[in-house]
């Protein structure tokens, strides 16, 4: 079966970027029955991460858009680094973004729509997802924009 | 079967909210294996939040339990529409819960006991649920209770 | 078959702490399906705070990877409690964590590493775990670091 996913990604002229190591003690992706859980991803390229700052100050609200993005790559990156490709996602199950941000920031649903939206274009209707997110008070290193991506997979 | 969470519900004088269409590009309830993933619901009365502001300041503790209350009836509300009631649910495995409060602030279980209570009282000994919370810098349109739901379904 | 964990544990001079109850209407842990999952717990050493305060303001990033570690083995405890021993996890899927700090503080990574370093220690290479985690606001009662444990079990 091909690799619709790939396709569509490669016809979007986008590249996933290199799978980046942990942070610390704990594994990038782990499945667990039919799921699979990627550990939280930044808006990194090339290992370095693209944007740094809050989204409404340092970062406008289209540079958290382009962060989520970025962030949602990273997931991708990981999964497909995990299972060799995504013919065996049967559907994104869950996003929950983590956005910091000022004190006055609202739109986070249209920064996290960043990510969705790549989703969206790459699975159709496999990308599903229930999501949650919030305004947290920062990241590590000061990154803008984070996600953590749950899928479901095909039976082997 | 009769729907006793619907049966409860009505005896408690509580009609469900309209299910809120997505703020994005994802859907408001996913089901994958056994389990139903909601995504994050905020204390909407037709269609408008029905409180705005900080726990601990523009809003007491006590509205902060309410919006508690209205966030978990957005989530039953989800629920009920995708499942057409509330029989196929084994259990509400876990609720995670973000508070939209001051600096000072300390008492995010109890406010978030609004929507835990409200689950106890129509879910009786399936309401179950492990519980995260967090007080957050802020969310979506100043909204200051949300809370993702994943519920255990029984097999069909 | 021998608890390893717990030899583990004793081998490194670790008790488990008392498993608190729930500071609501909520369940210390919840199974469902092959999952395990366990509320949010702190750092709590004989029922009482161990820690209290911002990490990067009142309490040290040292003191923050303590407040991880005790909080992770907070999660330990009710697990044991549960389940009556780990023989039955077969992996640790999941770890949230909730990090209590200033505005500036950026090392989140390695304060978490204080609960993921216990359980590569303890669970081998059974500790796996995607990870996540955000500096919030606050949580309650002021504790600077909170995790959130999903475990997979064996087939009983």
């Amino acid at each position: 079966m091909a690799d619709d996913v790939m396709e569509r990604l490669s016809a979007l002229g986008i590249a996933l970027p290199e799978p980046k190591p942990p942070l610390g003690a704990y594994l990038p992706v782990v499945e667990a029955g039919s799921m699979l859980f990627v550990s939280m991803q930044g808006p990194f390229v090339a290992g370095q991460p693209k944007l740094i700052g809050l989204v409404g100050g340092e970062l406008t609200v289209e540079e958290g858009r382009l962060a989520a993005r970025l962030a949602i790559m990273n997931a991708l990156a990981q999964m497909h680094h995990y299972l060799g490709g995504f013919e065996r996602v049967r559907q994104i199950v869950r996003v929950e973004g983590y956005i910091a941000c000022t004190d006055d920031f609202e739109r986070h649903p249209h920064v996290l729509d960043g990510a969705s939206e790549l989703l969206a274009a790459v699975f159709g209707d496999r990308a599903g997802h229930a999501r949650s997110l919030c305004g947290v008070r920062n990241l590590p290193g000061r990154l803008p924009v984070a996600v953590a991506v749950t899928a479901e997979l095909m039976a082997r």
